[in-house]
């Protein structure tokens, strides 16, 4: 049974923030919320930093559910963003859907909250329609464990591949002479352990 | 390898609740009493909001496992109620098949106690009578996490899928605009946490 | 060293709840939402069943905190109500100190969110002024274990008794016989382990 | 400031077994049902073994609460066997205390379902009486480890000492020349990991 | 794609128990000695009451691994037993082989200790050669979780199907009328939470 | 036994920060780097909204254990900072006891890394001389949970007061209405849950 | 659907250890520090025991990644040292790809840090190519639980093999005839249990 | 309420090492085995570097509970070694006693195995005797959290100070100046992250 490589390529991948909502995020309880914001953010920057495609989309922003966290709103200013009205699989928004395609991308980062929904609807839809879809899956949150290894469950089977924002990064980058500076400065900005070694290196190499 | 979104309909669907008895909730241990019990009448509420036919069986209710929860009986008076005499594999109970195949539906949501044996047999069984079958874990229960990681990994390499109450509504449901009221109070009776964000914004909104 | 047991008497007690608003409930990481939910819900019951002196108060309600959960407000209707417009030790809001002092009381159970400032801060006022306080740590809540061990350290070592809510109603009750349908429906509709066996209980003797 | 070793003592302890009941015992959850039923037993053995005074006490047998396990019936035939008509805190009970006094003991073993109640409640009232009181740990449960947590905290901080069957074992044997193979058996009876040492031991020396 | 219900048939089933030998035992930590040995002694118990093939297998017993646990010697006093002279995986033993091929059956029931090497190589070995394997999961053991769920996954991925000793139960009885008392009896032995449930009941409608 | 509240007051409080180094930092594993350096800028936050006094003090920067973070540098560009020549202890450092004293207060925060060592030891020595002293143990942290729960057992035992930084913030404002948006923006920027509730709040009363 | 055992053999087999450097191992946090150089050095020992071709590569040991570990170099003096200019996956250095091919071996061990990229990228790559890879779980190491299971999914889902140190050295030396002193002094040195085995083994026998 | 630092002092301390056999070690599980092994053998190294007076007991080493581990016997070949004839608590034998005793010193460093019973009782009986009494937690093990809390809860409410390997280290070497090279060494040998550092240390400050 031959095996394929799908690989994260920077030229070929869009990104789907999915419902990262205000008062949705309250709901959050797999990772705690010190970690789970880092993980969000980092996300976001390495979008940023491959100039990868984002769409934004949210949820019933004017109840309960809560505005998009503003750090995402400033970090995608020109991203298309779809405030759905309604539709609980964003896959069946047409003008999301019209996004992604527009994008001309055959891979797909998904993360959202809540995972076994918001995440795992418009992966499988995804799926069915012959994308390569990645879920990042500590960018994404949801009530407890069970829940989320129910979902991971479901999305692994049907063919969709569980990564870490860090895996991302680093599949995306493919070698760090691309970039040392920027990419190291990504990994400080989001991994305390990984500043810590810089910042003894810095210090060890320059006395 | 193409990947077909086995999408749950709410015309296409049927619920089969195995086994929620006063005794033999007692052996759930691998969630706490009070998050399975309101996981087990979500289900219940999910199941009456999208007027989904129902299925009700026990074993032995005379005896040591108990009654079923009255909360369940009251919550589907008009069911089916397959009181089996002595099956344990639920599928093994003609009445219980011939119910489910009255029904005329071709996705079946699961639910039982002890996961491993009550929810376990009877989804293998409609597997392999090519029904598409989805474990509603969270309202299932057993006596331990070894137990219940070993019948997920079972159930899932023959092709259930896994879910949730939570998953499940939202697959229902598709869309909020469908009955946003109705959807929204079934949330916030079962999800505290929702509930709160539902209690701030009418608050705020109101002032 | 003679120990002398502050035995919970139900004419010395009043019950203090403080801040279980909508909004920092979401705040609460140490129990899973319906576990907390119920216990809170199962100390007012009791609070009603023993007829003890209850006083309500809240912090900025008005803000991102969020209103005081409706059930209280419905389970205590006639409470002293305490908006405090700042103070974050409710101790330090002489309404409150008031309304503590008119009850006559000498016991006080405290329970609230979050533990380590809002249960924590007037136990150890009311302890200073010679209370006999007892902290129900699990009606009270936080944000993890790490913040929650050590508030329960800092009031536990000045004196304060660490109870939960099951073992207040006990203590309180002193002996079924003084009501015994009263309080097996007390625990019967906050155990739902309890439940189960009462349910057994009543089938298997009616038959 | 002196410290007195109240060194548990065969010739000066007596036993309290309060409401190992087969209906509340469905109610522990803070250790496994495989675990605690070992506990339990051997905790019965140590004070056979001993011939340590050993009361019985149970609470609504005829109720849910269920009968008194099969196993300490047999266990203690001829115990003094107090079924408490409504009393939460067997000391409430006149009988119960009786039979405390009438062993002529000062230090007091306890065990019990559930740990803050059936447990505490005693512990607190033998204490204030000036009894030495000594918790087994392990052979009493409760819902949960928050539970747990606080009922331990409250009887330490009255001055109970928290100790498990293994040790309560260990200080009254005091010597293993005492009866070298009785104490063996006992251990070997309720400790596999133990007994499997013995095992290779018998195996390696006979060869 | 069809599934096939590949269901335990107690004429069908063969059951090996791998080195479960008193020195090996003691590296088992993935579940507590308690536990672990009634979950042997239940796979023991279900063995004999279907009167299912049962072969034992064992390695250097002579050195530091230690003799078979007596109570499986006692179990199966006229077992195939082989003691390996020196081969890891038990399927490299032509006797070991033979004693299988001679029971005739397809289905085979796997546990041992421990799970990565004594278990998982003839299992694989037994896929290979076109067996039905059935891992008694919670009959094995091994040094942690992290091993244990890199086992599971390895048979799991070939084909192995992860059971427990309750499951293994269930699916091989199938109908309680088959011989209520024996199975009763048989989970009471082993399941102290469900042996509460017949005391309570045996009381309650004995009154 | 009368208890006087000691309650931290902004007048009468310093902060020592022991050994927050890059090198150091690594060893830290009883709560995850995102939390653990969200606690540490808290806390570093508070003691500059309040004006407090701190101490900075390192262990042998040059070496192994690596610089102070820059973070804490950047905070208190002006706090007096001893760079330990060899002492573990602190307080065995003159330099440092006499910074201790110029600030002239009797309430002291201590945070630190690791736990065990940089932090008990200069509290039980601070305790011995008389200061009221609190812990912030979730800014400072250690190898594991068994070795931060010994450590927090031994300084407990010896009159220390656990907190967290929030309880500090708390307990040192007293009241909100002294800076509502200074105390908020505060808990914003370290508590993503509350500012999350936060962008809710602003949304809806905005609408 | 037939299945074959890819079973690892010693004549087959190549080991590849990507990034064991003492920075990056700063990042481990999914195993405790002791346990994991137990089993990153008990690794090295099975592979010198079994002759095994190993490559050592290392990205960046002049940054903050740090050297490699002073054990690894020491234990195979000799072995191809890939010291990757800029790859993040080994795969795309062409010396390393070289040097696995040079070996002439199909299976691949493969271990290293942090598992979700050093290991996981060159596993997916070397399984693309055909090779029978197997993931040392227990001698890799990465952030946390969540990055782990999301990591071991992704590889097994692609065909890999998750094993673990012990399961690599039984499957390698098939039986302990083979080398019995040299396999037990293996065990030994890395199973503080398994020594323990012998030790009461070697004395008992001795008597 | 003044309170004196019982500050260890390397001229006025012994360790007592008790039980740390072969047999007795296969009971700990409250710590994994490659970090309890790491623990003790950490604590002797202490011991030898500060040249501290070192007593070795064991209970019936011919029997199941084996040989005192060899490397104990290998570090202090010329320490105290009471093999004790049956005598549980050791300070219940004369010639341990007397061994301390002669120590001359007042401060007494234990541990051992099993932590409720070999450590707790000695801890006991030396407190009740006017000594300083150090409960080395890490270096001592026992069955299970539940056991090993119960035991520190009643040796801490005694008077004992529980503390670790690497507190124990820290204060009794006071500065680092005594001897860098010697301490930092005996740290690298038991803490594989500080290793590390001192690793990268090296490498970066060579180049």
């Amino acid at each position: 049974m031959s095996f394929t490589y799908q690989r994260l390529n920077k030229d070929d991948v869009a990104l789907l923030m999915v419902d990262h909502q205000a008062g949705l995020l309250s709901l959050v309880r797999d990772s705690n919320p010190d970690e789970f914001k880092n993980n969000v953010l980092a996300l976001a920057d390495i979008a940023r930093f491959f100039d990868i495609p984002t769409i934004l989309t949210t949820s019933f922003e004017d109840g309960p559910n809560g505005p998009l966290v503003p750090e995402l709103k400033e970090a995608f200013p020109d991203a298309p963003y779809i405030a759905r009205p309604g539709q609980i699989n964003a896959w069946d928004n047409q003008d999301f859907v019209d996004a992604v395609k527009a994008t001309g991308k055959k891979q797909l980062l998904v993360a959202g909250v809540v995972t076994e929904v918001c995440v795992s609807f418009p992966v499988l839809s995804a799926l069915e329609e012959g994308y390569e879809v990645f879920v990042v899956t500590d960018a994404s949150g949801t009530f407890n464990l069970t829940t989320r290894d129910a979902a991971w469950n479901r999305m692994s089977q049907a063919g969709a591949q569980l990564m870490t924002w860090f895996a991302v990064g680093g599949e995306l980058h493919r070698d760090w002479r691309n970039d040392i500076e920027g990419f190291g400065g990504l990994l400080a900005g989001h991994l305390p352990a990984y500043s810590n070694l810089m910042q003894s290196y810095a210090q060890q190499t320059a006395s």
